[in-house]
C-alpha cells in the first residue's frame, strides 16, 4: 500500500529532528527507503516518526532494529498487542525514556488504553519500583518455593 | 480461613532469611500477626514469603506495603491479573531484582504464564531496553503527533 | 597508629577475594602499602576490606578512590557522619549494589543506625523510587514555584 | 485551616500541566478535593503542585500515594525532616528524576539546606554512584565482617 | 568446522543452568541446533555458553539475539573488536549484569585486555557514573557549543 | 598559556546556567580561578563549560572532580583517548545523561568520531542493554569457563 507517492509526500515534511545527527533531508538511499516503506506499510500510516529518521544515519542499525520491532511487537504471538505495549511502556517508564513513553503511549491508546488503564499501569510500575528496592535494601533471599523445579 | 492455627504452623518454619535484619523468630507483635493473617487469607496460602518477614522488622512499612500491594495488584481493576504480573516482572527485570523476578514469576505462572509467554515477555523487556537507549543516544525529539491533545 | 606490624598481620589473612582480579597475595608495592596504611589509620581498624584489595590491582585507581572517600566521607563537613552514610546507602540500594549496602550498612550501624532507622531509610528509598516513576510516567512539568531564582 | 475558599482559589490557577494526561480543569470529584485539602492543610500551603494534579486523573492512586508520602515523610520518625529530604533527593538524582529533584530540593531548602549542603549531598551521591560501579566491576565479595549476625 | 560431532560432544555436558527455565537437555530442535552450530563455527569454540541454552527455551528469541550479536559484534565495522568489547562491558557494569561482565570480560581478555586495561576501563565507567549524577544533580543546561549544527 | 586575560574574557560570558545553583557571576575565588585556569590550559580552550560553573558553587567538589577527570581521561594510559571517550559516552547513554552525551560526544568528535562510528557505538550500547536484561530475565548462571583463575 505504501509506495513511491508516499515517500515523496514524506520527503516534504522530512525535517530531521534528531538532536545529535542528521539524515541530510529526504534524499535517502534505497536501503533506507525500503525500511521506511515497510514501516509505513506494516503500520498503515503515511509518515515516519523521528526515531527511524535518526537511525537512518546508520542504515544497518535502522534495518536491524526495525526488523526486531516488527518481529517482537508484531502479530503471531501469545501475548496480545495491548499487553505488549503496556510491557514496553513499563520498561520505558522505569528507564525514564521520554520518547518511548510518548511513542508507545500513542500505540497503546490506539490499542484501547484509556486514562484509567494508564493510571493502573503507572501504579503497578511505581509499586514494582518501590518493592524492588525493598527486596534489595533487605537483601532478601529467594524462597525455595519460588524456584522452578526441573526434572 | 487463616487463623491462629496457621500462625502457629508458620512459626515453626519462620527462620528469618533476610540477610540484613532479623524478625527475631516467630514471636510477632499483634500488628505483624494481623498483616501475616491478611496476606495468607487474601492469597489463600499457609505460609509467608521472605520479604514480609524482613519488613516485619519495621511494622509500619510492613503494613503500608502490604496494603498497597493488596490494592494495586488485587481484583477490581481494568487490567487483568496476569497482565499486571507481567508488568511487574518487566520492571523487576529492568531493575535487576532477583527476588522480585522469582516471586512475581511464581505468581504469573499461577495465572497461566508458560515458557513461551515468559519468552515473549523477556523479549519485549529486552527490546524496550535496547530501543530506550537508542532514543536516548540520539536524543530524539518527541513527534508532535505523539503528544496528547487536551481541550 | 598503623605501621609495619599492621601490614604484616594483614598479609596473613590477605586472601584476594575479588572475583575478577587478584592482587597476588600480600606482596604489595609501596604505593599500595601506603594507601592500606592510611585506610587503617584513618578508620582505626587493623584490616582492609575487599574493595581496596581489588582496586590494588590498579594502584592509581586505589589511591584516587581512597583519596576521594577520605575527603567526601571524612570530617569537616556540614552534614554529619550518619546522615552521609544514609545518603550513601540510599544510592547503593537504588543501584542494587550488594557490596556497598553491606559495607556502608556496617559503617552506619557504627554511627548509631538501628533496625528502626534502617527501616525508615529503606521506606524513604522505596517511596522515592515509586514517586520518581510516577513523575516520569506522567511526564510532570516542574512547577515554577520549585525553580530557584537567581539575581 | 484549608477549606472551601482554598479550593476555589486553587481552581483559578489549576491549569493541568501533566504532559500525558489532563484532570480536566478545576472540576474535581469529592475524593480528589479531599486529598487536595489534606495536602494543603498538612503542608500549610494554598496551592497544589503538578504531580498531584496529574495523579488526580486516577483518584485511587492520588489517595494512595498521598497517604504514603504523608506517613513516610511526616513527623513521628527517628530520622529528622531534613535528613529524610536529603535521602529522597539522593534517590531522585540517581534515577534522573528532574521533577523530584526540584520538588524535594524546594522542600529541603525550606528545612534549611543551603548551597554548601547541597554541594555535599551531590558529592556523596556522585561518589556512591562511582564506587557502586567499582564494586560491581570487580564483582567484590562481601566481607564476612560486614554481615550482621543474628542469634 | 563445527558439525554433528560437536553437537554430540555438547549434548553430554549440556546441563541446563538457567535458573528460571530449562531447555530439557540435549534434545534440541533443528532450529536451535542450527543456531548452536553457527555460534560455535563463528566463534571457533566447541561449547555453548549458558545464555544461549536459556534462550533456547524460546527459539525465535535465540535466533534473533544471536543474529544481532553476530552482526553488531562481528567483523566489518569501524570500531575494532577490543573497543567494542570494552563498550559492552561498560554498559554491563553500569547495569550490574554479573553474567555479562564475566562473559564479555572473557571475550575482552581474548582480545588482549589485561589487568591494567581492565583497571582503566573500570575507572572510566566509575568516573562517568559519578559525573553523570553531578550533571543531573545540578540539572546542567547543555552548552550551545556542544550541540551539533546541521545545514 | 591560560592566564589572567583568559579569565577576564571568560567573565564577560560567564552567565551561570546551572538550573539549581548559581556561581554568582564572574567573581570567583582564587581556588575556583585556579581550577578554571587549569581546565582551559589542559584542554587548550578559552572557555569553561557549564558543569564546571555549577560545581564552582562548591569549590572542594570542583577541584576534586576536575582532578579526577584530568587523571582518568588524560594522557599516559593504555587505552587511547577516543576509546576512553566512547566508554564514557556508553555509560552516559545507559544512564540517560543528556549533558554528558553532548559534552563527551563533542570530545569524541574532536578525537575523530564520525556519524558511522557513533552509529556503531549506539548499536553496541543498545545491544548490551538488551542482552543484559535477557541474562537477568533468565537469571543465567555464570559459566565456569568465564571465571578467571588465580594461582
Amino acid at each position: 500500500m505504501r509506495g513511491e507517492a508516499g515517500i515523496i509526500a514524506l520527503a516534504a515534511a522530512d525535517c530531521p529532528r534528531a538532536v545529535l545527527h542528521s539524515t541530510g533531508g529526504g534524499d535517502h538511499s534505497p536501503e533506507v527507503r525500503a525500511v521506511y516503506d515497510d514501516i509505513m506499510a506494516t503500520r498503515k500510516v503515511d509518515w515516519i516518526n523521528n526515531i527511524w529518521k535518526a537511525l537512518a544515519t546508520h542504515p544497518p542499525t535502522l534495518a536491524r532494529i526495525w526488523s526486531q520491532v516488527k518481529q517482537v511487537m508484531g502479530p503471531g504471538t501469545r501475548l496480545d498487542p495491548l499487553t505488549k505495549e503496556l510491557i514496553y511502556i513499563a520498561v520505558s517508564m522505569t528507564n525514564n525514556c521520554e520518547y518511548c513513553i510518548h511513542s508507545h503511549g500513542a500505540s497503546a491508546r490506539k490499542q484501547g488504553m484509556d486514562d484509567e488503564m494508564f493510571g493502573e499501569l503507572s501504579a503497578i510500575v511505581a509499586l514494582a519500583n518501590q518493592t524492588n528496592r525493598l527486596a534489595i535494601a533487605y537483601q532478601i533471599e529467594v524462597d525455595d518455593k519460588f524456584k522452578p523445579k526441573f526434572a
